[in-house]
């Protein structure tokens, strides 16, 4: 049989460690974040340079086998799961995990892809540099998935998406040719961008094998604060203020309701109540500087500018890493808090900033209004204008019509996102789980432009086949 | 014949003000920032509306004819100009300077592709925003051709390059059809990223009629200041203090030469000796920021530092806007003074920041070497990895033998810039002017990307021919 072919030349290129075959060692590359089982590998590759990536994607385009690659199986799309049927092979890079090089004076550095993210912000840290992605799965995810998915996080506010922070690449395409991207420079004019297509296609144009990463001077003060507000417009004009008063020094400004703290103390039950009184609406803001400036200061006259305004009914201000830490607490503990409650659904679009106040309370009367019994849980990162409007299903709904009943509400979230010319993925990308709702907004051009990339890039549809664009 | 059919049934479309024919009306469209004239339109369309652009697209390529789309005329790369033999509509948008929207709140606007860079940032400060793109241009180019050539400019090291500024695009397609790609969102992960395809294509992949533009706080205050140093090395170890030292508020930090000053003085009079001595190197570095810092006690820090380590010998701190103008006077009147002597050679090249020493001095070696009666001019954007080592002939030679003379030391420096894994086009782009190094640099699976891409767009190649990649 033709991948018994294939699984024993991989073997004999890959080695002991470079193939797993038994179904017990396969089974942790079949699970993503959310615990849903999806998928089943013929195999898993784990080659250990990027010429052996090379040699399985040849290998298997000879034998006409599609590939799955994956990193550190975080996400959210179900885009690094293997197909259901078996035939796809699993490429993990988790074995080309070396950080190649560091030159903290040209703010760069050289990894594998399968580098983990907190490890690249470790070996940055220790040349006096920040990589400042920052993601709930920093522990476990890994540089290729970051610039597969063009990662976002909690910072992209002050240093972008990692579109941003990616200055070159090497990538092997579905043929098994190697492009040889890894520039180490900050600026360059040169022709059609491959880079920039690469990032964000989700493993379907090439497999990133490794990447020269774009740092920051390292942060050696940061400042947080909680804060009480009356509603969210009360929070957008507190952002606008804070993006004038903070000049570029703001790193976080995160919307979270109130119902968000008391899932927070649910999980975490170690947690207190921040502020003495309880309030609709919070923002959890953070600043941060690499030099001599007084950011408690800057901090303090933002907020007495808001109190005035009256936008800002109380905070607290951390007075410490420590404190500001706990602070930070909340915004972790609110994610477990919400899992405890079993399938919920979970959003993640983005709209214009102006529009958040808008499309909250339009987005919030619409799912009532279907779902009255239900709770609306809407957080999300405001100068990103990228909300997660995550709705618990009523209590006493049987976990069979869960899935059904979430996806209508869910359709009419998209609704007022459509209205205000959003998007129904900010920054968790389409993979499998969104694919038909981003079909269903692509316009025929678009459609055939998208189509033209793939087929330009993987001829023969080998590479992640079905995510983004349906399988042809 | 089929020309003269097209032009008839564009001037019926376009109207009296839509289309010029007279070889008399039609010279500016030939020429050029450098002066040099270079091509011969078959006639100037100016649509008004993207409609119209469309229209225009649709009418050349059923009669076969191919386009030179133009912006502001200040390109370096003789992208913009029409082909010498007449064959090639120029389609200028300079009609289409409307700005459609200022929304402050999401730190956005949207405007017409021909909007003057000037105007644009001029709307922006009536809105408390800052159009953060700042070029010597900016008083002619066009925000389509910023968007076509991915320009840079002097904060790219804080704001990024044009491709970081832009969250939509409306774009008009070879055959006509129009992507409605306006979105005003800061985050959206759906699918492959047309947007950054067309950024910095030049013109060969689409035309850009309208854009979404990021905004930022409006800088309140600003500190320059003009240093003194011994070496490039003191230069480089100084970037690095200052990113750290002023945190994320470092907007400028350009590397000088003496013979700049010089030139500066030369060209503008009325300027003085900035410093008490003459040093062989200077920086001219800004910092800015919209909230209530004290930029002159952190810039005074920093010079504390440098003047401790012996890396600035000398320094004028700005001490009004007025006194900070007149620093920035020298940064445009080199341009000005270089232009005095006429032909010269004017190179865009980057490098790893750490190497920039090491380029400095070998390229200039290589280019004495080979031309003991030549003089180099390198400057350029310390933190974008940026130089611009340009080079004014031997002073006697016959005008007839510059060009080649010049293009021989260009490639002397382009041999150095492959060695430390640079970039031979920064920022200037490729057009036509340095296609052949381009195409000399490009793996054939770069090659054949990159006339896949061009074919998916522009399948008969229509869109302006011959820029980037060759004329098929």
């Amino acid at each position: 049989m033709s991948t018994d072919t294939l699984l024993d030349a991989l073997h004999q290129r890959l080695g002991q460690r470079g193939l797993l075959r038994d179904p017990e060692d396969m089974t942790r590359y079949t699970v993503d974040w959310a615990g849903e089982r999806l998928g089943q590998p013929l195999a898993v590759a784990r080659p250990a340079s990027t010429d052996e990536v090379a040699e399985t994607l040849r290998l298997c385009r000879q034998h006409g086998v599609a590939v799955s690659p994956q990193g550190g199986h975080s996400g959210l799309v179900a885009g690094a799961l293997p197909a259901a049927d078996g035939g796809e092979l699993v490429i993990s890079l988790e074995r080309m995990d070396r950080v190649r090089d560091i030159d903290p004076i040209n703010f760069s550095m050289t990894v594998d892809a399968g580098c983990i993210l907190d490890n690249v912000k470790q070996a940055a840290a220790e040349h006096d540099c920040d990589f400042p992605l920052s993601l709930g799965a920093q522990g476990s995810c890994q540089i290729g998935g970051n610039i597969a998915t063009n990662a976002g996080g909690l910072n992209v506010l002050r240093y972008g998406m990692m579109r941003e922070l990616v200055l070159g690449l090497e990538v092997v395409l579905a043929d098994g040719r190697i492009w040889h991207g890894l520039k180490a420079l900050h600026k360059d004019n040169r022709g059609y961008p491959l880079q920039q297509l690469l990032l964000g296609s989700e493993g379907t144009l090439g497999i990133v094998t490794g990447a020269v990463l774009k740092l920051s001077p390292r942060a050696t003060q940061s400042r947080t604060a909680l804060l009480g507000l009356p509603s969210v417009e009360a929070v957008i004009a507190l952002y606008g203020l804070a993006r004038r008063d903070c000049s570029d020094l703001l790193s976080a400004f995160e919307l979270i309701p109130r119902r968000c703290l008391e899932l927070a103390m649910e999980a975490t039950p170690t947690l207190n109540d921040p502020l003495d009184d309880a309030y609709p609406w919070y923002v959890l803001m953070e600043v941060a500087a690499s030099g001599p400036l007084d950011l408690g200061a800057m901090l303090e006259h933002l907020l007495e500018q808001g109190m005035e305004r009256e936008l800002v009914l109380d905070g607290a201000l951390a007075a410490s890493d420590t404190q500001g830490q706990q602070l930070w607490q909340f915004r972790e503990s609110m994610l477990e808090g919400q899992r405890r409650y079993g399938e919920h659904l979970r959003t993640d679009v983005s709209v214009p900033i102006s529009r958040i106040p808008d499309v909250v309370e339009r987005a919030s009367t619409a799912i009532m209004a279907a779902s009255p019994d239900c709770e609306i849980i809407a957080y999300g990162h405001v100068g990103d204008g990228n909300l997660h409007v995550n709705v618990l299903p009523p209590r006493g709904m049987a976990d069979a019509d869960k899935h059904d009943h979430l996806h209508e509400l869910e359709a009419l979230l998209f609704e007022v996102v459509d209205e205000v010319g959003g998007s129904i993925s900010a920054e968790h990308g389409i993979g499998r789980t969104k694919q038909a709702a981003y079909l269903a907004r692509l316009s025929p051009l678009e459609r055939e432009l998208a189509d033209g990339i793939k087929t330009l890039f993987d001829p023969e549809h080998g590479l992640n086949p079905g995510r983004i664009l349906p399988q042809s």
